[in-house]
Parts: structure tokens; sequence; C-alpha cells
């Protein structure tokens, strides 16, 4: 994979935010260029912005989750509305973290299976007794990540993801920035694609 | 064209809703069934939605605009921001249904002309007699038409259009209702095409 990393920002509670970790793999192969995972929090960028989880929104919130089934489904990644929804994500943006600055690899595996764990099996993932759990599942060691988790330096490190987040002017999930273009959307990932294939326009 | 009309719904202020008029031949040969166009007003809906136009929202508000030009390029359609942004277009919206009720097929042109008018000829069609003028540009009695526009009849007439829009849920444009299934914006195009051609799923 030859050319300049692209940015790949995404919150765990959202479902767009899944369906996209579900295709990166894929997509990273049609544009080329690597992607780096940058999980981040959507609750501090709805304060400025006025927003509100889709399903919160009259009108938009019904429509929004008809539309998670069914992107999910043209996308052919396994869905089901969880009982608990929107959730508190920073738990498993912080697991993320951690585990992210001693094995990126595994960072993405983890992320992928908190995902599945929360859009797929209905698990709360806004628990960090449920994150702990599956990092454990994934073979990483779960007193480690537990106590990381209530760590100062985690939570600093953390917030400095989403702030830096912010000043790039990333306000929704997922998130793409490829030379500084930024692509919003699953369905921005088509013309994204594009986009590095022709060199923009 | 065969199957049940699928009812076409977008606001005169809104690009994505200018690129899908550009667009709505060739999808309605693509999907095989008539559509029926309908202008309303998003900005009733804003005040139930808490929306607001895309442009004054922070940070989505400098992104969108950035994504009109990309998004209007990308589907080789003419666009320039216009200088006035956004317009009220309940005068384009009345003379639509005013003209739409003598004539269907010239009503569609004069959305597409006003359209035009407006992100690729920077003329400000919240005028009156900017819509007056363009409308008599495609061979429609002007003198007509702009008595039309302050009569309380043709204001009854829209008003009834956007409530039933609001009734079923339309929240932004373009919107697409097939067989009871909503569409939201240009980038759901292609879905609906695919749930056209599959029953959907």
């Amino acid at each position: 994979m030859s050319g300049a990393p692209v940015d790949f920002y995404f919150e765990f509670s959202s479902p767009y935010g899944y369906i996209a970790t579900q295709l990166a793999d894929e997509f990273e192969k049609k544009i080329g260029r690597p992607l780096t995972w940058r999980p981040f929090l959507l609750g501090p960028i709805f304060k400025m912005t006025g927003g509100a989880p889709l399903t919160a929104i009259p009108m938009k919130g019904e429509y929004s989750k008809r539309d998670f089934v069914r992107s999910a489904r043209w996308h052919k990644v396994p869905f089901r509305m969880p009982d608990t929804f929107p959730i508190n994500s920073v738990a498993a943006c912080r697991a993320f973290y951690w585990l992210n600055d001693r094995d990126p690899q595994k960072a993405k595996g983890l992320a992928k299976t908190l995902y599945t764990a929360f859009f797929a099996e209905n698990r709360d993932i806004g628990s960090p007794a449920i994150v702990v759990d599956v990092a454990r599942s994934l073979g990483v060691d779960g007193d480690a990540i537990s106590a990381a988790l209530d760590d100062p330096a985690l939570k600093e490190r953390t917030k400095k993801e989403v702030d830096a987040a912010i000043s790039r002017g990333i306000f929704g999930s997922p998130f793409f920035v490829i030379d500084g273009e930024p692509f919003w959307g699953v369905d921005r990932m088509p013309m994204a694609e594009e986009w590095v294939r022709t060199g923009g326009w």
C-alpha cells in the first residue's frame, strides 16, 4: 500500500461508523492507501453544532432507524438496532487508544469486535465491563486494560485525539480525510474512491 | 413507464434538490416509474426538527459548501454557490403548483429552469419578480402568474402540499417515496434504484 495514510474517523455509537469499519479493508484496497483508524466522540461535537443522535431528532429519527437496517443489508453487514442506543462510547474509545499504542493491528480488531458486539449481538459496549470482556475475548490482558480505563493518562490521550478531530472539522461518523479533502458518510465512500483514482476534481 | 408513480420532493433552496432534478429524467428511466414532482418548503420543517440550512451549521457549513460543488461536478451538473443563500422559496413553490395545475410537463420545465437560474446563473429566485421573469422566458403568461402569486387560493394550495409532505415525514431535500419506502438524499438514489430492481430487502 503506497501513498500517504488516510485518516478514518468513527464514533463507536454510530451505525454508519460500524458499517464503514466493516467495509474498511476493502476500501483500503480500492484506494490503495492505508487507513489510520481514529475513533472519536460525537458528544462534544454535538454541543458545538447543535447536533443530536439521529434517532432523537423528530422525523429524521424514524427514517434513520429504517435507513440503518436498510444500509447494513445493502452492504451485507449484520445489524440489529441495539436495545440501548445511543451509548456513551468513551470506554470503547479509550480501550482502542490504549491497545493502539501497543499493537495497532490488534486495536483495529478490537474496534471491529466491539462494533459487532454492539450492532450485531446487542451487547451494551457503553459499559466498561463489557469493553474489557470483549478485549479479553481477543486475548488482550483484561486486568491491564481495566486498570488503564481509569488512568488519567489514557483519559488525556483520548481527549487529545477528540480535540484534534474537532480542530480538523470532523463533525460526523464515519469521516475520511484524504490529502486534506473531507468525506463524511458511508455514502461518500464511492466518491472518495473516484477522488483518489482521478486525483480529484 | 409502468408502475405506481414515485413521489419526488424537493425544496428550491436546496443544492442537492437541484442536483436531483437534473438527474430526475434519467432516474425515472432507470427505475421505470414516473416521478410526481412535489416541491415543498423546509422552513416549517426545520422548526419541527430543530434543523437549519446546512451552511448555517457550525463545522457542517464549511463542509457542505465544499460538498455542493464536489457533488455537482461528480454528477456533471453546472453549479456555483449563489451570492444569496439560502432563500425563501415560497414564490418559486407557488409558481410551480400554479403551472402544475395547468400543464404538469411545463411545470417540470419551470422547476428545472428556476433551479438553473439560481444555482448556475446566480439569480435570486427568492424574488417573486425573478420567478415571474423565468416563467415568462418559458412562454408562460407572466401577468397571470404574477397575479396568482398573491392569490389566497394559490397560497392555500401550496400550504396544503407542504402540510401533506410534513404529514408523510418528509424532512429533507431531495426525498423520494417509493411504495411507502422513503429515500432521502441524492446519495440514496442508487439504493432506491436497487430497491426497485430487486423489490426491496
